[in-house]
């Protein structure tokens, strides 16, 4: 018998739930930020495996281990696809990853960025500096207001929006209705392209026919773009990429994106094109609301 | 206060940790087997999300939902770049899925499989039909012996070699070793193809690069292809694809892909070369080693 004294260590996860059959949890050391906005519940987490976690309505939103991933793809493809994107719109993306990948494209000009919930913003800016970085950037205009309503009052045109919201429950519903996409048609100029947090093509297939169904009654061409991340349920994620003019197969700015050559560490050339090729499940089950790819 | 009596409902559930900072996990609704053979634990469970679940050593191995995605890929690639496979090897695989697919090709004149684990076998004969039916196939030749013995000794010549095995752990450890891939091209016929099981991109880097180190000295083509399933961790997966003469992007049998009409819920023909553009951080870290694809 040892005389030594076993001291018991906390062990802390927390876990996502996916329809109550499947979870994916990630190790915690401990909690940084947890507090209750107008719209949702915000938590900032420390962990050993993924540095920094945020969770607003206890789902994981963005981690610091992966977060290059979803903002490579939801902003790169759409960059890289317009010739001359130089006015850009972000909705949601609070945590700021999405508009520093938009930055980095040496010819925007504007980058605004419509964001409903100040609490995720301060916390990202005291916690996460990895995106909130972007905060500091002189060509972003910061509004935190209801982009709902913004894209129903605005004036201002853009080259590109990007949709960087969360799942359609909470504030992020009415972001995945036919009102919102019409108006956001009409604040894109006349080659504008939209591209909007897609959801779990294994968890959430009816939010994605949904989805799609309203965007093709809007507009001309609309394709599925996937994604591989550590966050989200299943790994496998989508945007949805709608476009009045440009198709991302036909008119990806090769010259452009070699003359940049910026460093990314999930897209490149062979990526963006290759994200488009769907596996054959949801070709079958999301195939006749594309077009124009 | 209530009268009526809470009757507790006891919740099960069944997780695989990756390295101790992140975890993946399905509840369970029953025990349908656990057994310990000779090489290692081998579980099956019902599940309501997944249906019937294949664990060795307490990982993850099959589930019914989505099997198709992991049978799919290991298999038609190859058999969609070699112009007239015939003779197929499966090494490992015991659950039945790759022989399955294998011998939808009505080309194939033999399967032979070869699983070091009966209790495998006989684990998912009794209760995972779905990959498991493959077993009364006329043209399947199943022997339950060391695929590591098999290839060493065997004089007879394959045109496709599909290695389907555990991870480097356990039983399956010299199938990731210089001796059995030079025994693996010696079994080739002239312009054979191996594919095989190529771990996790996201956690497992160090193994893919020690894998594609050996095969690159043996192969004069070898590339990597990606998949998304919800079974293995962090769900974006990989193979390796070896290659004595056939490029899949070259190569790709359209004319017998088209003939056959087969129906896939995951490959198909666009998916067949877009699982080649690996992300960035792949091609960063494996890129030295892939050549010829």
């Amino acid at each position: 018998m040892q005389n030594e004294k076993q001291v018991p260590v906390m062990q802390m996860w927390v876990d996502e739930t996916h329809h109550g059959v499947a979870r994916h949890g990630i190790k915690v050391t401990k909690s940084l930020f947890s507090g209750k906005s107008e719209f949702q519940t915000v938590d900032v987490l420390d962990t050993p495996g993924f540095g920094k976690v945020l969770l607003n309505d206890g789902l994981f939103m963005v981690s610091d281990r992966d977060e290059f991933i979803y903002h490579d793809m939801i902003a790169h493809v759409a960059m890289y696809t317009h010739p001359n994107p130089k006015n850009v719109l972000v909705i949601g993306g609070g945590d700021g990853g999405t508009a520093r990948e938009v930055l980095r494209h040496p010819g925007v000009e504007e980058c605004v960025m419509v964001e409903i919930d100040e609490m995720v913003v301060n916390a990202c800016k005291e916690h996460i500096p990895v995106t909130s970085v972007v905060f500091d950037h002189p060509k972003l205009d910061l509004k935190i207001e209801d982009a709902v309503k913004y894209v129903a009052e605005t004036n201002k045109k853009f080259d590109v929006i990007l949709v960087d919201s969360t799942d359609p429950i909470g504030p992020a519903t009415p972001l995945f209705g036919p009102e919102f996409y019409q108006n956001l048609y009409n604040c894109l100029n006349e080659d504008g392209i939209v591209v909007s947090q897609g959801e779990s093509p294994f968890f959430e297939q009816e939010t994605q026919i949904s989805l799609l169904k309203i965007i093709s009654e809007i507009f001309p061409k609309l394709g599925v773009l996937n994604f591989s991340n550590l966050t989200y349920p299943g790994g496998l994620w989508s945007f949805t990429f709608a476009s009045k003019k440009y198709s991302p197969l036909k008119d990806f700015q090769e010259d452009r994106y070699k003359k940049d050559n910026l460093k990314f560490k999930y897209y490149n050339k062979e990526i963006h094109k290759a994200c488009f090729a769907l596996p054959q499940f949801m070709r079958d089950a999301l195939g006749e609301y594309l077009k124009g790819i």
